[in-house]
């Protein structure tokens, strides 16, 4: 159906969705990066890329489910019809790099100032704590939302922080974040090069 | 409710579930191990001992599921109300151990002489492929269910039986697994001590 504004003109629906994939196609110099996009489509992104590019296989894991009730209607997919959300045990994402285990956590805040603890779980940290024993590389990568900015945080930082917690501080200040961390520039391929700063890891 | 057998006996209903649990606790020097346990749940076992012992971390992945409609219901945690199984484009098992990165598949057959490919799909081989070329170790546990046998069977014995399928042989025949895979016998602590077959991978 086409539809007509008061003045007579056609009105042309704005393709959802696909609105700032087109104009960076359109404007190739110009990184409009993260628009509208969670840092976890943002990363799922870079990950393809790298997985296509035969640089490293890393996966987000699928979110823990308790499903509590299927149903198998004839001649159609089975269909779950109770379940529940479970705490994941571990981080969200992990995979192979160069030989090297990579274990991480991806987080957003919309704090300015710093980024706060309560971000993570117990076992989260103490599953990244049991990866870096096994000779795993561990670490969380940090969007102030406010500001658009990314950081890869070395995980001996944030297991600095979460074991200092009974001091009373219950976030990392973003100063401590800039100073140890990495700072990350959105690119275009990858969206978020965050190997980059692995290597940098992987180095030390 | 005390039920009473004819001769007045009175009845004790067997514990569900544990029966052989306590059974193994009662005869510590004899291995039921896997009765009625299905190899997932052999795995996880064997993986959080291997945890708790700090030998590696090695997790299953939760089933990937598409969530097509979630409630809120007040005081009360979210329920997912309709929600579908995706397929993986991974396998299910992966994590860390003495540096390296370990991915694996573990199948079950009720066939007796061979191993059907088709327990396989063809991204869950792509994805073991780039692994490797990651410098993963990648296999696959393969359990016989008649025989309660166990084989640790390397992914390039995969990879040469899955790539060469169009030549007509659709299954790994059971002496090829035997000839080229580590016979894995059920322990207690961990039930499979897979990890010994993975140092061999590793020292090969």
């Amino acid at each position: 159906m086409v539809i007509h504004y008061p003045n007579g003109q056609t009105y042309h629906q704005p393709a959802a969705n696909s609105s700032h994939l087109k104009t960076k196609r359109e404007h190739p110099n110009v990184i409009f990066g993260n628009r509208g996009m969670s840092l976890e489509d943002e990363l799922n992104q870079s990950n393809i890329y790298y997985l296509q590019k035969e640089i490293a296989v890393i996966h987000k894991k699928p979110v823990p489910i308790q499903i509590v009730q299927v149903s198998y209607p004839k001649r159609s997919a089975a269909v779950i019809k109770e379940a529940y959300f479970k705490q994941s045990s571990t981080t969200d994402y992990n995979g192979v790099y160069k030989g090297h285990y990579l274990d991480f956590e991806a987080k957003e805040t919309k704090n300015k100032t710093s980024f706060p603890l309560s971000n993570f779980h117990e076992h989260q940290v103490k599953h990244m704590k049991a990866c870096v024993r096994q000779g795993g590389i561990c670490f969380t990568i940090i969007k102030f939302s406010a500001t658009q900015q990314l950081f890869l945080l070395p995980a001996a930082i944030l297991f600095d922080y979460w074991d200092n917690q009974a001091n009373g501080r219950k976030s990392i200040e973003k100063k401590v974040i800039v100073k140890h961390g990495y700072a990350i520039n959105y690119h275009v391929q990858p969206l978020i090069p965050y190997l980059d700063y692995v290597d940098k890891l992987i180095n030390k």
